[in-house]
């Protein structure tokens, strides 16, 4: 508990500091003002949370957190758990979207077991951080211990502090997961903190047909029914309805909000863990850039509640960070805009006249 | 007028020859089926256009072309047109939003100038394809004659095809545009094509204040009034109301339909451009890829009217090409995913079970 209190602790608030000076520089710009939209708002963004002028994206990390789900057993996925664990395999042999997606950006994927099910094989690029083996079904009793819970999260702070340490620094970060069955609990934690009925908030996943979709809101339902968490006690939501993984990801929010670099928040899963870390400390929601409008049922949900909007809306559904590598290819290309475009006074280009 | 008829009669019909055979691959990859949403649908239409079933987009091209027009002396634009020679060559030197991004997305662009009111410096890297000084008033008259439309299609098909000549090939190109004003002959073809009022589809510019907007709404309405362009007539309606760097991007379009390669159209200029190409020739619109949802009003109506749906939708308002590099970005992450992911069989990971 110590660690996840220091780092909520060290999270700043990002108060504007630079916003004259990078709104003057960026009218500067060969280019009627505010003509390049959203570039120009996330490189805004961007100076504010690293507090660097003129930013550079050159240490881009996607952290990839897995963790098996107890209630995958009730059915609720069109997929059995084994495709947790050999997903990770296909991550670390780099050939899953992920690794297309990242290296297509020129991002480094981070790969760390948070709670997978069963024992994996070693390899020098998989971090362990097992706070257990898959949670218990969240239809049944709760999804771990309080203390579980806490473990999570201070995991996941870890496998961010050791990563930025190792690289001195890390310019930009993306969320990613994988867990078989893992929009359950996140449709479960939607419905209780933006208070939104379940079937609102509950899409069809990997894909799953009617019958299914219906067993698996009965599931969520049952669920909240059974466990009764408390909308206003984060870590209870997480412990009682949440994930290894989900709760990995709330600890790289918080890791990254309390060393002032901007996250791109992935799809549905880590929109849920962006609402459990916006619970735990408000302030993170200022790091936070959301990457794109999942198909996945109930995101818009998150964004209300959080007040984000999302930068790309392109019918992904496949979570492991795909949609953040994408947008952090867009946020990179915001950052050049403000950092490489010529000057009116540079170029001599006449300037709007009215 | 014969290099126009021979451009258009080599457009061939994309077929959906590989349709299976994409669809095949794609849901052979380790992700849920069609979990990478327009992604997929992307590559399936890359596939489609150049023939191969396993693309790679090296050779990316975006072709900026510039003109003036003699509508902005009825004082329709923020800029004077002396912008239009000064971002020109800041093109050249490298400093304008569109050199940052092309160089992003590891993009050419090739400057050409169809129509700009001046004798441009020359450079290296400039292309002379003037068709005449800027355009004369099209509040007054016609824009240019009949000739001089098809010569500026017939100077765009000769940029593309020179280049596509000097590499060897050209893998994806990218339409972008320069010239102070061009968004008024761009609403007025818009209006007249798609047959919507003219104040539906006349935006702001490059940020024009409410009288302006009025003065440029008249404007316009004159023009069509005066000119009376044939809807029907695609040469009639580019002639009467259009200008030397949108007939020259009509050429454009044409040529990378002829030669089978993916077109991605940036904004609102290039739509109005792609629009006339499709009255020239309905099959280019299998070759088009809309880059971006811009923020100028009436680019919706030319989606409505070509049954495109824009890819992107930041903001943006530069046109130059800068949605269409962000788009080409997109596009070969689309076509990685096809060409670089592991299959289920390759990974060892286990298929859906319903």
């Amino acid at each position: 508990m110590e660690k996840l209190r220091e780092t909520i602790g060290k999270i700043e608030s990002v108060d504007g500091t630079f916003e004259e000076k990078t709104q003057n520089r960026l009218d500067s710009l060969t280019k009627p003002q505010g003509s390049l939209g959203r570039l120009e708002e996330l490189a805004k963004q961007i100076v504010e949370i690293t507090g660097n002028e003129m930013p550079k994206l050159d240490r881009k990390v996607i952290f990839t957190l897995a963790g098996d789900h107890g209630v995958a057993s009730s059915g609720v996925s069109a997929y059995p758990k084994e495709v947790t664990p050999q997903m990770v395999y296909n991550f670390l042999a780099g050939g899953a979207g992920i690794n297309v997606l990242a290296k297509h950006v020129g991002a480094e994927v981070v790969v760390a077991d948070l709670g997978v099910a069963c024992d994996l094989k070693a390899h020098p690029d998989l971090i362990i951080k097992k706070v257990n083996y898959g949670t218990k079904n969240i239809a049944e009793g709760a999804a771990m211990t309080k203390e579980e819970a806490v473990k999570s999260i201070e995991n996941g702070i870890g496998v961010f502090e050791e990563k930025f340490r190792a690289l001195g620094g890390i310019d930009i970060a993306g969320t990613g997961e994988m867990g078989i069955a893992n929009t359950t609990p996140s449709s479960a934690i939607v419905s209780v903190i933006t208070g939104k009925e379940v079937n609102m908030v509950t899409g069809r996943g990997t894909g799953i047909d009617d019958a299914r979709l219906q067993l698996k809101i009965k599931t969520i339902e049952k669920a909240i029914q059974i466990n009764k968490p408390d909308p206003d006690d984060a870590l209870d939501v997480l412990s009682k309805i949440g994930g290894f993984e989900i709760g990995g990801l709330v600890g790289i929010i918080l890791a990254a909000s309390s060393l002032r670099v901007p996250i791109v928040i992935d799809g549905f899963i880590s929109s849920a863990a962006a609402l459990v870390a916006y619970k735990l400390e408000p302030k993170t929601r200022d790091y936070m850039i959301s990457a794109h409008f999942s198909v996945e049922r109930g995101h818009a949900a998150i964004f209300d509640y959080l007040g984000l909007k999302p930068l790309l809306d392109l019918n992904l559904r496949l979570g492991e960070g795909t949609g953040a590598a994408l947008a952090i290819g867009v946020a990179e290309a915001a950052v050049k805009i403000l950092t490489q475009m010529a000057t009116f006074d540079d170029a001599g280009v006449s300037k709007k006249q009215n």
